[in-house]
């Protein structure tokens, strides 16, 4: 099992950046795995990503930010120190549509997700079963016009309980309240059935249809308090034409959903994404 | 040279259409070389494209409405027919950015476009010197926001005067008005620089780069009343990163709408393209 | 539940065909639900499928063959007719991966398979876990050098016994004996890893990532006796860069061994493939 | 005009590389515009590419390589540095098909490509016209099968009078000698009109129709003495079906050989290509 730290990075862009930071890792006996930067010219701002092997590296994880502040504030650097060895920890929540859901399941069985999925929870009661075969801890918590606060008061305990650091709504199909959103900054990954901005909102196969679009698409997004105005993370799209009904593209993008959205995650539970501008940069 | 003709039918779906339109071509020994057809159920329409070749065929063309009218008025048929030696007369609108223009200039050139390119009109003289390398005529009209219904008049003139079937919009940067659009329906095709209806109106490259998407995309469309809203002929995309600038997005953006418009030009000259509730059907 | 018949036709290419058969279904008052065809100019074949409701139709299905026997005489058809209640009963073969038999099953569950997955077969004891939670027989066939023959006897018996229409090499790492391909024309689908006809043979990530290749595919296609090349059904390809390793490769392309054969899968069950010259006509 | 340095570093992957190569360049003042680097595990070898505003970098470019040497020499390093302001000068040969070198021309016209067109060389006269329109020399140096090294030697006359660093051959349909390629090792790109390694050698559309593919490609490759075998730089496909006859084949093939040879030369142009392995590493 690999053990390794990836080090993100956001600040200004400035002269002796790059040199200071491959200083740091020269001097602790790092063994650079891979590195990869964006300069941003417009808003003068320097992103990076580098992943070292732990093994021989001269500093105890714990003492990491001790020794790297004098970097950090040097540059006034926003950083994150992601350890391989400390997966991330994810809920996913679905409501009657499963193709996402058993995707992810499938994925993380099979070693293509490195994060642990500590529970699934549904407003329905479809999914226990699929749930139960791979394992993992399904709840149901009903959601009614009338008890969303109660539901989503619930829905915080279980995280808590299950110190979630990432959320997956895998065709969930309720709006959350802007409580729900604000405490999870950049740590809620939806999927949308629409190649954004074009229809954002509900039933986007059946507008799309309407319109008489020659290609569907699908958006995995971080959550945002604007409704599917969130940095996008992925998109894909496939070519229809006449010949499909709306059930062939709801068919057809079914295997659209479950790849962008299984790549939003992939890339968020490998620390592959940064945020900035309401965008992102994927580290690939 | 290939001496066929196409018949386009639009119809109400009812049973023993294609039984008499068979039928028809049968006993007049139509040789049919391809034939496509598409049946709306939810609109109980039906819509058809054969083409035959016309050696041996036993009506004069001059003839064929008169021998077809019971059979088109039995079932209620619109219908056109379209002779391969009777090549569609286009012109091409343009402004400063000449990319696609050189595209359907090449194309033509070459003979993927089995229509004749009658005429170029721009409101700048950039794209004089092109015109004369490929042997087209180029009328400057000059468009100034006081003199918008003089320029059309012109516009109007040089099309009558060139029997023009087909107007392409070849980033052509001035809205028609309604009284153009009316005077030429289903006859003006635009090149869109996103993916419909994502970024409609101004700018839409600025717009993609702000919004963060991981794909551009270009849209061929009959040119209808309402802005950008016309029936779709064809789209396609390419994806982008966070290392695009506004000018990579741009410049990869000309290789799509030079693709998009050039397909849609193509269908059109070849008859390919039927028109209902504001979407098609292409026959390819 | 629909209650469709469809038709397929091979024959040589003659004027009055599309006539007699359309003539043919009007006469018994079929209501025509789609239709489609292709002709082959140099090979002089014309190509039909044709689907209609069979409430309403004039004839019952077990005296079609009578009736149509003129018409099939006449234009010396090659024909089947497939009714849709009477569903393919498919098997699926497979060894250690187990990424396509799982997309199988799963899309079979959610409907967009319209066939009975009758039997499991594999060489592993695997993929059983996976087999009984969607309720499919799962059959343990041991394989080695020296039983290969009695191995294929036992699954002849079950497909046999199971009245199998369709097999599905679901990367069953085992190549068939002349024999069972015989057993079988045009009735196994493979799903190779490779844009054939590159990388023919064992180990096609291996080698696209020794070549250098900027995009890997994958291939389905029908059985025959010389391995890898009978008549693609369909393919697609997905990008790669420098950064991705092999296990990136392997990666990437499960989702497209996933995506391609599935497709295959389907246009055979919904009778949509026709072959000839070891090509197939998809009727889309 | 842009006024940058590039910096194109081949090794052995070693510790303190980077700190190395970024301390360097630092110290004397280097405004970095863009960094990427490859790192290959297997191999053990680092890439990097690596660009600056020449604007107050504290070294003369004629100095360079003495004050890097000691860098250079400490991690055995391959070492190339590319001027912006030393545009590469570029020879495009041609037969008879001219799609590639029209848009080539008409891409270095509108800025895409950052070098200078020195000449064009064909072996037909055919496209004498369109160089001149676009005022590029166009040399006509006959090939029959007895004077083939007579032609070349005339070839590399105009290379060496021209000083050419690159030559594309755009659709050129002679073998060229060993004797060639070794003259040029990684500045010769060819496109080839398949996806390689399908369909090697001679007529690869009829090949790809014959064979019934779904998809036809393109590949633009370094050209080595091995046919069709040298590294590949890019890669495309495009979706064909049953409707495709070779003819269309071939007309849509030509827009994949544009795009994709026209990368190939932007990208060499940008000093964006590492070789090793016969593979390319792509810095975008």
């Amino acid at each position: 099992m690999k053990n390794t730290a990836t080090l993100l990075i956001n600040c200004p862009d400035r002269k002796g950046l790059v040199a200071a930071i491959a200083e740091f890792l020269y001097r602790f006996d790092a063994n650079i795995l891979h590195a990869d930067q964006h300069q941003d010219a417009e808003n003068n701002l320097f992103l990076m990503r580098v992943e070292w092997d732990l093994n021989g590296f001269g500093i105890a994880t714990e003492d990491f930010a001790q020794h790297f502040a004098p970097v950090a504030t040097r540059f006034s650097m926003d950083w994150q120190l992601k350890l391989s060895r400390q997966r991330p920890r994810m809920a996913i929540m679905v409501s009657h549509y499963d193709h996402c859901l058993v995707d992810l399941l499938y994925r993380h069985q099979s070693g293509e997700l490195a994060c642990d999925i500590s529970l699934i929870i549904s407003n329905h009661q479809d999914t226990r079963r699929v749930a139960e075969f791979y394992g993992i801890p399904f709840h149901y918590v009903e959601v009614r016009k009338d008890n969303k606060t109660d539901a989503e008061a619930q829905q915080f305990a279980l995280f808590d309980q299950h110190q979630i650091d990432l959320i997956v709504l895998a065709r969930y199909m309720q709006i959350l309240s802007p409580e729900f959103v604000r405490r999870y900054p950049q740590r809620i990954i939806n999927i949308h059935h629409s190649f954004l901005p074009a229809f954002i909102g509900a039933r986007p196969y059946h507008r799309a249809f309407e319109r008489g679009v020659k290609l569907i698409g699908a958006t995995s997004h971080y959550v945002t308090e604007v409704l599917d105005e969130g940095p996008i993370i992925e998109q894909d799209l496939m070519r229809v034409s006449h010949r499909d009904q709306i059930e062939d593209l709801i068919q057809k993008g079914r295997d659209l959903e479950k790849v962008v959205l299984s790549r939003a995650v992939r890339w968020h539970v490998e620390s592959r994404i940064l945020v900035y501008a309401n965008k992102t940069v994927i580290f690939d």
